[in-house]
């Protein structure tokens, strides 16, 4: 990047993604794009990296945004988050690559340089139909029979708080407020509060995130380990208990 | 930080702090505060955030430093070592923020930038009595009955040292000269070595570490894991043996 | 770094060589020294810091690079890639350093912002002949008895891969072809393939990796788990089987 962009500015978010992982990489992506916007997201987590999957650079008109990666489904739920692909390219190989492994450093570096010098997306490639992008938008949470709120653990942090795909406001919309909290295998009693200090010391407890989102906390344990779920692991919210 | 300050030099001191550990990010600030000066110093180990615990910049004007953090005793020992708080401020809530729990995005960050790019410390916050800031100085060596030298252990390195807090200066002054070194369950005959490769296979040293303090170390293996000792535990400095 | 050369654009290519290991340090910087000039690097693995081993920093006229470090074999590998050392200079210690186990700080880093900032390298210290410089190039494989190529595992990266010491053009240019890797203890039909994904769910495979080394690979698991191999471990390539 310092080659081929000598001025642009590189924040890291992460080189924490484990191997292969491409959905850990993508709500990665997802929880951070409003924050690196405008400007060029470059994001690689490959593991068909030679394959026939293409490495494309996409254009969100709507956040000045272009993100360049594999189009593996790496890329698609940060792109929906800031407005929704306006245009994409498909970039073509880099024959002067000592091998085909690692296209991180031979393909997306020299096009997301390129973009953060002010090329347009055209230049960069051969145009392709958004509409054809692999991946899906990270899907919200839905209502199921009872009136209970299904959700999805999305991530844990270092922390151990599990940050669901659910907001205050949705519970309010769609099942009004919250008592409890079910796993696969047990209920917790849960409120909602507005800071890990405002955990009892045995309690399990929904926190608004730095992302909007509830999370699944506990005061200074992991909240993870205590109720025992994982990223993608369902949870039910319920109005009441039992 | 690059949206706020987009020329402001970022230098990443750590981001291997153990979860909610302040004593821990105190004594990493404490090390390296005089290396980062004059500048601004952004720390975030903030268990308590969006509790009632302070949002605070502090500045030392002998250093040209400004401190932001939260007020859990985080930045006190820096700010102490560079010379003393000459002012602070309160910094107000984040009001736009997603939730309460990431201060460091929210209001800290912010605020270090607008240090960075010049603004006066009263236009952060709200002033208070820099004598009310939480925390407390790095205690120095004590020297108890016989003539030994109590100190502590403040860290551990990855390679095994465990710092103490005296330096062969606090040694010379309080007892003179060091022969042995007693931990809560043995003692090691010890001598002051420049380098680590000046160490015996089999020996246990004081080594002149490189922020000048005392650090019980061994040759290419962990003295901490030798001798038995861990971040705030007791380590006495002898003059004699036996 | 920044206070020395502020305006410096510094990459920080690892922070996660294991202690004391030289030759991991070494490899790592002669894999990645083609892509970090021109320019200077900065290389510090360093157990014998305050001994007699000298701090040294070597121009290598070829790739406009000049690398900075301690004279125990870390920067030899890759200043031979690079072209050679061109002229070398001993570097003075540091005499306000608060100790002398922190060479890194006290006397690389200084010296490498002064490179940077553009001083010729005799400003730096004493002439010394770069044919005194210690350590070893990285060695090629060798041809064995009945045809075979004695390879060595050169690292394993965070994905399991285990890179040897050899390029497809040697196998081509010394056995031909190959159709078997053997370990000190099993051997393992191999074929060439051009990405991790072309190599089948059991399939243990070799992979022109991004370096251009052929590597010991599986598809989406450790091949050196596999396989059974570690950094230092020979691995014989042959052109038959059994």
């Amino acid at each position: 990047m310092a080659h081929y962009s000598p001025t642009a500015r590189v924040v890291d978010v992460s080189h924490l993604i484990p191997p292969h992982d491409i959905r850990s990489g993508a709500l990665t992506l997802w929880r951070s794009a409003p924050w690196l916007v405008p400007g060029v997201i470059l994001a690689v987590v490959d593991p068909g990296v030679g394959t026939e999957r293409r490495a494309v650079a996409v254009e969100v008109a709507a956040a000045g945004a272009v993100l360049v990666g594999p189009d593996n489904g790496l890329l698609l739920p940060a792109a929906v988050r800031l407005g929704g692909p306006s245009a994409a390219v498909e970039l073509p190989p880099n024959l002067h690559a000592p091998g085909a492994t690692f296209a991180g450093r031979d393909v997306f570096a020299p096009a997301a340089a390129r973009a953060a010098n002010g090329e347009p997306l055209a230049a960069l490639g051969r145009p392709i139909d958004p509409a054809t992008l692999a991946g899906q938008p990270v899907s919200g949470p839905q209502v199921e029979d009872g009136g209970r709120l299904r959700t999805e653990v999305l991530w844990v942090d270092r922390f151990g708080n599990a940050q669901l795909n659910a907001t205050p406001e949705d519970v309010a919309r769609l099942i009004g407020s919250v008592a409890e909290a079910r796993t696969a295998t047990a209920a917790h009693p849960v409120r909602v509060v507005r800071s890990y200090g405002g955990i009892g010391g045995d309690e399990v407890a929904l926190v608004v995130d730095s992302y909007g989102l509830l999370a699944i906390s506990c005061n200074r344990r992991s909240a993870a380990a205590t109720v025992g779920v994982a990223p993608g692991d369902a949870v039910w919210l319920c109005h009441d208990r039992g």
